[in-house]
């Protein structure tokens, strides 16, 4: 092979059910090969128990098994494309993000507890995925002390502390296994744990730890110094204190290395020693930068759930704004906020109806969600009489409740499967507006809305439903696989080749030619469904605005969670 | 064949897809012979359009096949019934019931338009089956001029008006066609219709019409001398004033004789002339006979949907009851006030969840209901979190409003068809208890409850929920015809075998050796969970008490509307 100064990135992007691994030309943006690799475990990588719904949990060596295949893979595929001059030495960065919160209790080593024999088969001992929701009432608890507390640790996640989150899981866990809690030396997030063991430093107190998942989920803010104070952690559980003294508190940027691939992984992989690698983050957070971000530009991942990210100058003024996920200096770049929001269920909702509601008559094709669309597209705004509320997994951004649940009303016995697809779909693109309204009503302009993710790729419906119910065009971005190209993008900046993610992102992003503009007959009859949507919102998901409704969802919780434990 | 002294009646039941006839030997009360005889026309029996889900009529030549094909067919039946002895000149009286409020409009002959040349495809010249709900916006105008009248029509009809009934109806078929309506000499209920085409007097000025139509659905009532005022009906619409005139006032209850069997349908049929045919009535009054109803005794007709009928003795003292659909002297026998009330939606939703919800993992089997009841009844009381409102066909009692619709909330990303489908079932039994707890609010005590009808046959998962949710036995008639057997029990008084319904009844009805009990752990359960129900019941049903939220169904409703009309 002749020698060749095209210069390349690696992305990597740990989702809830596979890694992808994605090789870029990082001059022209050519997507030069890509692998995605399925978790081995569980139910499509999720480890779950029928009689605790709210629990998800992850084998922490499904990611060490996919990390291999998918970077060995994707190493593999690259050098056979022959036009793309791809040459291991010529990779400048390696960037990864990954789902989470996702904390994975590790011993002194670093070594995930889930590994150990003693812990194999016990799930408070793997990793606690994002999306597991079993920590509530923990979540309450610190929401609630930390809203009495004088440091306001929770003024820039919303005012509310999630069950998704770092501190939530971990207090949960001492509270249902001291076992497993006392056998983790430290808490590492998944998108800590991938840099450290291609860095080779796992050592719990001294791997780098990414700001993002540090600010937006474990509470890190340099304002108090990094990680809440000895005294309020105390407060919660004397027992969590211990934790603060095992986590590196000079966290880092996603633009920045966390260190060089060491070598027993480089050659297991098929790459060079000391190619820098950032410092893990969010895949939303990462998306957002795959996507072309830029102040006034909102990106939607949408998956399974969706991620909402902006980012805002750090020298312009920037009010908190309740029920957001979260606003953390440097959390996408440097030099800017980073401000996430969120909808726990969007393609888990659409998927739930397809495994569980869908008659005979959609199932005889290997795609259902387009037998389905294909009939709900035929559907005008407001012809079936629906509404619904897109609460399956809870409700992430603006009410930060994850005991709230599914609704769906206006059925008559004529109401047909492609009827309620359609009007779950609209939900969640009512979900994304109230998002909308509460960033706007907070001074952030949404100007432009670039989509990625899995259903932005594939569901036309969905996303001009999205264009008409917020009434601003959808772009998409180009890349099908955004998360993982903007992991590559934080790779070329940590690996030094670009002085910034904007120089980057300027030779490596962009969006697709098909953009969804709004139907005018379409905005106005949604005006009017939204008015309901908003009404229902309010009545079940606000304690102070309730109508008396909002106690409903919650008692039928409890009578569940009561009968189910008797 | 040798003599034989054995006397029998028979009854004719006309339901919403198919006609019961049954022959009982009368002393005895064996059930010789049955034969069920679907209506030929439309989507089982009834004639729909798509784009009006309001619309359900039928087609009037359906009824006169049907009963000539059912009883022809179950007199030879009987014949070859060796040990039954029965014989034709042996039959002591003929009942009729049917659905209702079901008027046919007809000509000056009695003719249904829908059989004349003219009318043959017209859907308004056709019979107007009960569950047309195309009226609304008529029954509302009727309920607020009834309201500010002098004479308070309503007060036995809990004050509303509905679009299942006679004068919405017709007033509606003026609105909207009144080349059909002008071509109407008279309107005739379905009930009132057999028993002219038996007795040979189709003549709609003289036909004898049964009060148990005419009280429940066309406020007819001794008190203010027949069918409302001249002036009341002209405030509606001064051509209804003419059909005032063309219809007999000297209404008969059910257990009295219409008339005499006429030669012609004798011959036809295969039975003596001059037989006694009964005044008829609606099926679930009929019902309430054949299941054995006494003064605190509540008769459930479980079907497509609920009928729930009382009687109390004329003597005692009856508030009026708000929300019921009538109380009205002598219509289910003499001597007692007949209180009706219902669901208008039970087996039609269970239904509407199998044809339209329903995963290929339960349709690989001839009886869906029984794979998903299966599945539900491993289910605990509470354990699905998961609570819905019947009202996929709006809601007969107490709200008497059919611009309700279905509701269910509580739904994860792990929630089942066979949740659901259980609380569905679970969302009617709650409707059932509702209705129960208004009767006692207004005196009329509960004691025993007994079903019938194809639910309380089929379902014993139903059963049981009702038994726990209302927290009372639930008994079931012996008889799987119970409307029929009604009618043919009313067809012996009618017929002067037996005296009085009372004393028929001892002979011929029983109850199944099943009793389906409370369970006391479901019904404290359930307790919590109807409290829920009924504060979702108040907040989308009564506009004065609403919390909020009675507009959503409604707008959603008026959105459908428009967009479907534009």
């Amino acid at each position: 092979m002749t020698k060749s100064n095209r210069k390349f990135a690696i992305g990597l992007d740990f989702g809830t059910n596979s890694v992808r691994a994605l090789i870029v030309d990082i001059e022209s943006g050519r997507e030069i090969a890509s692998v995605v690799d399925s978790y081995p475990s569980g139910d499509a990588g999720v480890l779950l128990d029928p009689k605790q719904p709210l629990l998800a949990r992850q084998n922490p060596n499904d990611y060490i098994t996919s990390f291999y295949r998918s970077v060995s893979g994707v190493i593999r595929q690259a050098l056979d494309v022959k036009d793309a001059e791809f040459m291991p030495q010529n990779v400048v960065g390696i960037g990864v993000d990954t789902t989470g919160s996702t904390p994975i209790p590790v011993d002194r080593n670093g070594i995930a507890l889930g590994l150990l024999p003693q812990f194999k088969n016990e799930p408070d001992a793997q990793a606690w995925l994002w999306k597991d929701h079993s920590s509530f009432a923990e979540a309450t608890e610190i929401t609630e002390k930390a809203s009495r507390y004088q440091i306001k640790y929770l003024a820039q996640c919303g005012e509310k502390y999630s069950s998704e989150w770092f501190w939530s899981k971990i207090l949960h866990c001492k509270r249902v296994n001291p076992n497993v809690f006392d056998a983790a030396y430290s808490w590492v997030e998944l998108a800590d744990f991938i840099p450290a063991l291609m860095i080779g430093n796992t050592n719990p107190d001294t791997l780098p730890r990414g700001i993002c998942t540090a600010g937006h989920k474990a509470m890190f803010h340099a304002q108090w110094n990094g990680l809440p104070s000895a005294e309020f952690l105390s407060s919660l559980d004397p027992d969590l204190v211990r934790l603060r003294d095992h986590f590196n508190s000079k966290t880092k940027t996603a633009d920045q290395s966390a260190g060089q691939l060491c070598e027993s992984v480089a050659a297991k992989v098929g790459l060079i020693p000391g190619i820098p690698v950032t410092a893990g983050t969010l895949d939303c957070h990462a998306g957002a930068v795959g996507a072309g971000i830029k102040p006034k530009t909102l990106v939607k991942i949408m998956g399974t759930s969706t991620c909402d990210v902006m980012i805002h100058p750090l020298a312009e003024p920037l009010s908190t704004i309740p029920g957001l996920c979260g606003i953390v200096p440097g959390s996408v770049m440097s030099g800017m906020y980073g401000i996430e929001a969120g909808q726990s269920g969007v393609g888990d909702i659409f998927n739930w109806f397809v495994k569980n509601m869908t008659p005979e008559l959609f199932t005889k094709t290997t795609d259902i969600h387009n037998a389905l669309s294909n009939e709900a597209q035929k559907l005008l705004p407001g012809e079936s009489g629906l509404l619904a509320l897109d609460w399956h997994n809870g409700n992430r951004t603006v009410l930060v409740d994850q005991l709230l649940t599914g609704l769906i009303l206006g059925m008559t016995v004529h109401t047909t499967a492609p009827e309620i697809y359609r009007t779950l779909i609209e939900a969640t693109a009512f979900g994304a507006l109230t998002i909308i309204n509460r960033l706007e009503e907070y001074g952030i302009r949404v100007d432009e809305v670039i989509n990625c993710g899995g259903i932005a790729e594939k569901s036309p419906l969905t996303m001009q439903i999205y264009a008409d119910v917020c009434n601003k065009p959808m772009k998409i971005s180009r890349s099908a696989q955004t998360c993982a190209l903007g992991s590559a993008i934080l790779g070329t900046v940590a690996g030094g080749y670009y002085e910034n993610v904007e120089t980057a992102q300027q030779k490596m992003t962009g969006i697709k030619e098909k953009i969804y503009v709004p139907n005018s007959h379409a905005v106005a009859v949604y005006r009017r469904l939204y008015q309901l949507y908003h009404d229902l919102h309010d009545a079940f998901g606000r304690r102070e605005n309730s109508h008396g409704l909002y106690h409903v969802m919650k008692e039928l919780i409890d009578i569940r969670e009561n009968v189910r434990n008797s």
